[in-house]
Formats: structure tokens, C-alpha cells, sequence
């Protein structure tokens, strides 16, 4: 059974796509944080705990979160891209990027914020842009 | 100028140590979010952002906080070994790794907990148990 984030990243279910490469996809929170909160996912694992993915996909993933957050953190103001994985929602492995400008921005507890679908595109447009300038 | 986390990584300042490397470092937070909460850190590298570090020593500080967590998540019951990057505390790259039993519970605002050093000692030392077994 697909995951959600799986049907995500196979262009199932629509999202605002950040960044991806043949294992990995990026895209927005729809819930996010602080904006440009993007989650960091692998395309084809369905492991539910990051720890519990193989080396060479973890690793992986990881590599990809780092070019997605240098790309992110050039197309949000904010002092840092903190990093979070709880791992108790979607049963997919996902990495939160978070811009952050202090520490209490860290906190999952706290009132999401709304922001329109052109917002949402916007936000995503211009950090794909940076991140294809990494490439 | 070392960074206090250079000065514990090189045993100039005590910790609760739960497993090391030639290049990393595990210690237990003294102001622990949870029992067994846990800090990883590049041993000689100073930067204080981990998306600033070099590809090489940022692979090889997540291949080394998988192994402590998988140790943490055998020597301390939780659901999940959670992870959190911040970087506006001190200035020296860390991963928190803390034992969640919800997601509430990775909150860096709420209660610390006060544990005893012989409390702290317990912890780590079935940590670095744990760990040993992984080699």
C-alpha cells in the first residue's frame, strides 16, 4: 500500500514541489511552520523510522536535505534551517526543514501557519530556483 | 578559540560520554528534554552551522548519530529516537537526539528534566552498552 508522501512524490497527489532527484523529493509543508517549511523524503522507501532505512538511503537522504536546506535558506530570510524528525504522523520517513529565527520556532505544538495557494507556489518557485542553481 | 563542545569532545571538560569515534563525539544533554537525550557532534570542527560543514565530515556525523540512536533506542524506552538540529546555542554543530514517546514531547521550551550524576551516569553507560554491541 502507498503512503501519501509516496503518491506524492509520484505526482499523485499534487504538492508544491521544491526539489527532487531519482530517490528523493522535496515539497512544502502544507502545515507549516514558518514559510518554506519543506519536508525531505525518499521516493520508493516506505520505512516509517529514519533510522530503520538502509545506510546508502539514509545517507542518501541526508545529502539531499543539505542541498535543499543551502537552497532554502537562500530563498527565506531567516538566521538558520533548523532540522526536526519526529516520525509520528505519516507513516513515511520525512525530514522537517524549518527556517528558523530563533529557537522557539522549532515547536510542532504552535498555531500552523494559512497561506494561500499562490503563496504556497511562490514560496516554492523561488526555492527551486537557488536549489537549481546548486546544481 | 575551542568551543566548549571541542573542550568535552578532548576530555578537558567532564561528560556523561556515550560513544566516540577519531572524528565524533556522543554525550548525554545535561539539561535533557527526556532520559537519555543525547548530543553528537564533529569532533574538531567548529563550524557552528550543520548545512556549513563539508560534505564529508556532515555524511560521517549522521552515519554516527544513526548508530547512537539505534544504541538509545535499545537502552532507553521510547517509540522513537527523535532528531532536532537548531544550532542558536552553542557554537559548535550538534544533533539532539531524544527519546519521544509523542511528538509533544520534542519541545525545546518545556521543563528540563533534573537528574542525579549517578542518574546520568546509569543512562549513558547502557548507551554506550548498547552501542558497543553494534560494532
Amino acid at each position: 500500500m502507498s503512503t501519501i508522501f509516496s503518491k506524492i512524490a509520484a505526482g499523485e497527489i499534487p504538492s508544491y514541489k521544491v526539489a527532487e532527484t531519482a530517490d528523493y523529493y522535496a515539497f512544502l509543508d502544507i502545515n507549516p511552520l514558518a514559510e518554506g517549511h519543506t519536508l525531505v523524503i525518499p521516493r520508493n522507501v516506505e520505512k516509517d523510522y529514519v533510522f530503520d532505512l538502509d545506510d546508502d538511503t539514509y545517507a542518501g537522504l541526508w545529502a539531499f536535505a543539505k542541498k535543499v536546506a543551502v537552497a532554502l535558506g537562500r530563498a527565506v530570510p531567516c538566521k538558520r534551517v533548523g532540522v526536526a524528525v519526529l516520525g509520528m504522523e505519516v507513516p513515511h520517513t520525512h525530514i522537517h526543514l524549518v527556517p528558523l529565527n530563533s529557537e522557539a520556532d522549532l515547536d510542532f505544538r504552535k498555531q500552523k501557519l494559512e497561506l494561500t495557494p499562490e503563496e504556497f507556489a511562490r514560496i516554492a518557485e523561488s526555492i527551486a530556483t537557488e536549489y537549481g542553481k546548486l546544481q
